[in-house]
């Protein structure tokens, strides 16, 4: 395939590397691994899953879930708080697969015990400290509350607690994302205990974000892993210190279309509809909506941190690039940018996919 | 249509209006009326155009120009550099229609000149201070080289010089939008007056961002306009001072599925994948992805800056509330979220478009 316009390529070999190393770490730990779908949503991508024997399976949204139950794919947690407006797919799908859903409040379990027609098995979703949503862990007593309503249900299986550390996003190097993990697991098993000592047991513990998953190796304190981001990476995720330049499994691949010599500026095509508006920022630049590398026979070159996406508007992405980069590359090349954040612009650019 | 998850809603009534107005102003100031369709890149809202008698229109990418070719509209100028890695879809749209595109090196233009199979119109793109793109406007030595060489070439007919203010989108208030309006023409003019002293006459003037198109009455200094958000316009626009806010025609509808009572928040099914990430900055906060306001019977509720959309992951949408919204919105209510940049919103919600 030639290559005319922006097109995400996806580097096969990495992304089963980045899913045999989570695979296998889950393996040794013994917990089941259900990786994050969102990111990829692909089912190539979900294929390469299978054939490592995973089955289970996260994704946010019921028509995620709808896709993917389509394909096959069995056991499926919707990893979002419940949308009671889709009450009717959702019913549905309870019908065709093993379906989790998420709960945080008595107004979505008493809406879905009067509404489900079978039973769905039900994670109850706490907060450990990112702030977006689910019941704070320290609110002993809501949590207590829901259990005890969901468990009065015929139509619930309380099956654990869930939650997203998404706040290891904020925070760079190893030391710290262990740190968030530690606090995370501290959190959850001392809410699963609480609630042990008021009769509710066997509850599971589920977390899944993608920087502590990568640098966590043993995760035996817990009984699930639901990571996403990692199948790809992204510059956001090196930022972080979660993954290696190595790792980085996708770049979108754009035509270079303007030189602006004063500047040393290169104009791609490539912009907000192919990278979405995420950004990080580095030890040198407020806003990096990626690093742009050489394009290289079916691999990209290194990262060097003073090449990169300064700006974006619709289609337009602005590169400030060092002297010898911008002399390098001429109108009409192509140039692969490593982007911010890889779920995004895979969201962007499913039509748009070149597997290498 | 019952609305179960995130849909883009139009206001048919404003979007006509909008169109209407924009219309009647290019009218009276006797220029050509070029709207750029990137903004909504919908066949049915085109057709609204064409109801007025619009026929020329503005995109930004071939892939954009060739899709509303197939549906019958002839006269598109592609506002984008050239990709000269497109020079097969070139040849065949320039086939097909009258097309428009924009040079601003040489090294395109002695492309074009190899690689055309028949003439093609040409617009010198100039940078009148946004800084993204385009031959410098005091440059008066390279813009003249250019016209010379794009003269010298069968494959071209000059027809002028092109430019967006894009710098408009940095200010507020009518009076500095007008101020750049008038920058942008007296350099405009002042580029075209010197090359006409070269003998490089007849060249058009083509202007086109929405904040000035907004706010000027009168465009009879120049040749012709593609303004694109105005059709729906955005908070955006309304932090620019270049709408107000009943101009403001579509809003995304979305669900809430949990609230925060503590802290006043809503979470809204809603997130980067329907609106992307752009956000602006308002008198009270860093970053508004949205206002949220009550949805109504066909309609929407007033602003309050205080209802806001504060921060988005993929499908999650975090709403800051006043106490008193907080509390007569609930789980499984829709609330109306008006959009930091209705283009790529709408990029991103083409086919969960609703029309009232």
């Amino acid at each position: 395939m030639q290559i005319v316009k922006p097109v995400f390529v996806v580097n096969k070999q990495r992304v089963k590397q980045n899913i045999d190393l989570m695979y296998l770490k889950a393996k040794k730990s013994n917990v089941n691994f259900r990786p994050h779908f969102k990111t990829h949503q692909s089912l190539q991508i979900a294929s390469w899953f299978r054939e490592k024997g995973v089955n289970s399976i996260t994704v946010s949204s019921v028509e995620m879930a709808k896709y993917f139950a389509k394909y096959g794919w069995k056991d499926i947690t919707i990893a979002f708080p419940t949308n009671i407006l889709e009450m009717d797919e959702i019913n549905k799908l309870n019908d065709q697969i093993d379906l989790n859903l998420l709960v945080e409040s008595e107004d979505v379990a008493w809406f879905l015990d009067e509404k489900l027609k079978k039973p769905v098995n039900v994670w109850i979703k706490i907060d450990t400290g990112y702030g977006r949503t689910g019941i704070e862990w320290d609110n002993a007593d809501q949590i207590l509350q829901l259990c005890r309503t969901i468990r009065k249900s015929k139509k619930f299986n309380l099956t654990g607690l869930l939650t997203h550390s998404g706040h290891s996003y904020q925070v760079k190097g190893k030391e710290a994302i262990l740190k968030i993990y530690r606090d995370t697991v501290k959190k959850m098993t001392q809410v699963r205990s609480q609630l042990s000592d008021q009769g509710i047991s066997s509850m599971k513990i589920s977390v899944g974000d993608t920087p502590t998953c990568s640098v966590v190796e043993d995760f035996s304190e817990v009984d699930e892993i639901r990571p996403g981001n990692f199948v790809f990476y992204d510059i956001m995720q090196l930022n972080i210190g979660s993954c290696r330049e190595q790792d980085i499994a996708v770049a979108v691949v754009c035509p270079v279309v303007a030189k602006h010599p004063k500047r040393n500026e290169l104009i791609l095509y490539g912009g907000a509809v192919h990278f979405s508006k995420d950004y990080i920022s580095d030890e040198y630049h407020e806003k990096v909506y990626g690093y742009v590398c050489e394009l290289q026979e079916n691999t990209w070159g290194s990262i060097n941190r003073q090449n990169y996406l300064a700006s974006i508007s619709q289609e337009h992405g602005v590169v400030k690039a060092t002297t010898d980069f911008f002399h390098r590359i001429q109108i009409g090349d192509l140039v692969a940018v490593l982007p911010a954040h890889s779920c995004l612009a895979m969201n962007l650019m499913k039509n748009d996919l070149m597997i290498i």
